[in-house]
């Protein structure tokens, strides 16, 4: 079918060739004049500005937007301009669902459909599919099906699971219409909200097991620092992470995509010296935690990988400094260098 | 290879039957004489006794233990009464690493191997194949390499990580010798806290799934209640969580092992009503939370899983009344029935 | 000077009575007649109406509401209707520091100064006074200052912190002005926040304390419960909780005006029978960890503070049944109905 | 009554002025002659080793121990070798509870009582008494009962619970027997994880209102960074940190010691820039979640508390690693050099 895309960036650009190669008709626009000539180059048919675009759509429209979340509202306001009853646009990119929520109203007053589609899949999409969760009215999803049928991975990408039969769903083939206009976003953002926490089992699994060597390393005695009541049971410096990660990947319980990403970048550099560990988030996992609270719906893992995150960052430095300070004012403890 | 078990339970037995197709020789016994019975009919050799087990064996012999961590010990000393310089034991069971060292500590001064080799794979192992840590000395690790390698997957049950080249390594067939005695068990237990972290982190964001139609549930307005300020923003009643677990399972950043098990579990039962959410824990997480707070090391995600499993056995109940009863000290606020 | 209250629940009512003590001219109104009474019974004028309340005050009037947060909306904006330029509002409940914000927005273009005032100190306020957290314009702040200090406990409440000289200023007397329409609620969002971390940070204590015999206790021994490694350590059943809550009140670093009333509470009912547990939040818990999570701040204490309630509540059982569910997919693991 | 005080360092020194103030006979002995020389000046009786201590007091007798955790094994060791059956000795410093139980065990084989006693109260001891939390046989603690009524701040140092009458038993005194050996430190081993937490609460909150004004500062946009959706709610740019803890000190709910002293180091220090921010950590607060781990019982508080500390002494950096290198192979994304 005939789609158009705004924002040729890494995900929007790959999601066209994928769409592409299954044979959709794909007319695509970018700030860029060189991502745009790009996709042309491979098949894609290119426009110099979004009127140019949606004026060689014909009716009804579809309109997929692949934009940073900061720049997606301006964007929606002058497609709801340009557009006509009937049409509808996709927003794919990270927006909050609650901007779902109030666009959509906007949109639907003048006839149009808005269509949330929270992707996962990052830069490995193009070739391994990607997962869609979309909220939207059952109109503008039904037509658009061939669309996300083409961007999921289809349901060879893992076996079916015990006790499905028949036809596949289209959750079995990667892509679920989850509920009214936000709930495919709700559904994404929950989805990053616990990859935030995946992430950050390993990475604090890992870490215990780098450390597990403070019995035979020097430590200091003193008043401000309990000695390590048993050394003789943390012997074990130097365990190979690497080797760790890899070995992981074959027959254990903690088995998962993230694991084996986990092992590739241990792998190329064990010691991860090319990181300076400040982990940015980009919104998710912020929202999940107060969906979680605003629903009164306990998630402390989920948080405390958000909250990990902004620590990586030295959130807590002044938080800590009061700590300091109240040490020295009730016990004349001076802080230490060392750790 | 010539291996002895002793424990036939759920693990023991089916590890025992993954080595008998493989080729090695097994003997075999536990308490139950029906449990030994029913491995002689595969294959194996039974005995009637650990004595009697024991001398069964050619030297340098092998014998794997595959009991609760609360008999472990025993069984230990009892066996270091039969077995001779040069011997081995295995213990493949989830016994703290702590005892590990303590026990091959007792071993080596009898000239005998001490080898801990923590096992994952679960119910799912003897088609699969078991993930296999070991710790142990060189001399015992590498005669008992075969055995090894029968339990464990094989590299082909994931596909190499990129930038492995060459013949696969142990860790990439499934097994890895990853330090001296306690080092397998120690690198299970982290494993283990992992893997509760990663359950956890599905279960809180399916539980925020689950709630997010709060906003069209009547809610009670009174001074001891805060109203939701944007109902609007929680309109999503009955998202359909089997098909949210099912259409991660491909293509997304989620995806893993567990939660295929959970997509399959939420497929038969969507509402889990066959449970009454009193998660048990055995042990190595506690351990690894532990580990963090000796080593230093934070590990806020791995605590919070474990303490989730704490509290939904009712641990928090008298520090829930000691914040009730703070409320009505200083506000006279009275405990509510609902939520 | 003059001041109008509406809302005489447990907070309005007693702080009308500590403005009356303080020779204040106070004007009341409430839904319920009865309220109004007691208190025209003890030198308050009475008022039949919001109405005749607002009829019966000099320009500038200055009208202080202490209602619901759920209520306060619409009351405000009945106010609005009535007030004239250079009035002021005063919402001294549990509002949210963003409806402040935008409630002084719409008063300010009608020449309103609104004021937003947290107000801490309970049932208890009467007699010790109120901590007044203060947001709102200057011209107001300043006009109603008489009664914000004689609300407040005043300097003699607490020693003067050292270096602290002078004329004593409005913080140390109780009260503070903290910035624009909105930063008194903020505040006192914050203050209630570190308040719900204070309590459960004694709950938390105390519950380790009470379960410090689990080693002379019974304990079953099976595949899926690890033993005690060392119960030797845990032998201390029946420490005397009212005692330690008490000792603790005197010359020891934890001591605190929360863990005053703790003990009192634990030495009228040592075992807090009469509570079931279901603790109770009011909203500002909430809104501190939102603001934490906006704002890109740490805050795992506060957060985990706040899930401890709602899971005292059960929040948490539909995760947990996915955990069990899970256990029981990799492992084969039955609930067990102890714990 | 007759006492000898080893270890004359902070804590030591102030304890034997407080005692003689009382009139107690303290005998006092230090590796540091010139500690012992102040002491002597001031009235206590000097001795030049441990050997002259012990053999200048009549049985039965009564040695306190005030050393670094590190050092009071070997010095117990010591003195088991010079005292006599009916003596005791009293461990006041921060030793594990466990080496109280252990050490008590030896004791107790030659007749030796071993009394624990945890002592709070830091530098301000010597004015404001030491709270004591005491382990041990009851022969010992009721002979030595007029050193702790002497170090104990004494019934007048706060208002008297409600409901309590008649003669202030130990506990309103400011000490307590908790129970047999080992309880006085593990009760002061919690107190000092609530400690951790309470000083942690302070610490996120006054972090949150430091950080009100994001909405107001300059914030970049781009796919890596959701803006803030609504910056109108976080305009509080420069509230004045030091008036918050100061006017939260009077009439509050969150009113207590630490919030005085965190006032205090506010008041001379507004930025707190003396500090870098690395908190220490003495031991118990890792016993404490370790025994709530061991107990099964949850204490997400006490120990967020300690794993903030951890992390402000750098301890998640390779977690951190970790997840950016994860995000690198899923995402591309690179890690940002700003917050």
């Amino acid at each position: 079918m005939q789609i158009a895309m705004i924002g040729l960036g890494r995900m929007g650009a790959n999601m066209v060739r994928r769409l592409l190669r299954a044979g959709h008709e794909c007319h695509v626009y970018d700030v860029s004049a060189e991502a745009v000539a790009g996709l042309v180059a491979e098949g894609a048919r290119g426009a110099g500005s979004v009127e140019e675009l949606v004026g060689g759509l014909e009716a009804p429209r579809t309109v997929w937007l692949m934009l940073p979340a900061a720049i997606t509202g301006d964007s929606v306001t002058g497609l709801l301009g340009l557009l006509d009853p009937g049409d509808a646009i996709v927003d794919g990119g990270n927006s909050s669902y609650r901007d779902d929520i109030d666009r959509a109203e906007t949109a639907a007053a003048q006839g149009i459909d808005y269509v949330d589609c929270g992707t996962s899949g990052g830069v490995w999409g193009l070739e391994r599919g990607y997962c869609l969760m979309i909220g939207g009215p059952d109109r503008a999803v039904s037509r658009i099906e061939p669309v996300f049928a083409a961007l999921a991975p289809g349901v060879d990408a893992a076996p079916r699971t015990p006790g499905a039969t028949g036809d596949p769903s289209p959750a079995e083939q990667g892509w679920l219409h989850c509920g009214p206009s936000g709930a495919g976003h709700f559904v994404k953002m929950v989805h990053n909200g616990i990859e935030y926490a995946l992430m950050g089992a390993y990475a604090e699994g890992l870490n215990i097991i780098r450390n597990a060597g403070v019995g035979v390393r020097a430590a200091e005695v003193d008043a401000e620092t309990a000695p390590l009541r048993e050394p003789r049971y943390y012997p074990f410096d130097g365990i190979d992470l690497p080797a760790v990660a890899e070995v992981w990947r074959r027959g254990s319980v903690v088995g998962s995509w993230l694991l084996d990403l986990t092992a590739e970048a241990l792998r190329s550099d064990p010691g991860l010296e090319q990181f300076a560990g400040r982990v940015s988030d980009s919104g998710e996992g912020r929202w999940t935690s107060i969906a979680a609270i605003e629903e009164g719906v306990s998630a402390p893992l989920l948080t405390a990988a958000l909250y990990s995150r902004f620590a990586s960052r030295g959130s807590e430095l002044f938080a800590d400094k009061v700590e300091s300070a109240q040490r020295l004012g009730f016990g004349g403890h001076l802080e230490k260098s060392g750790s």
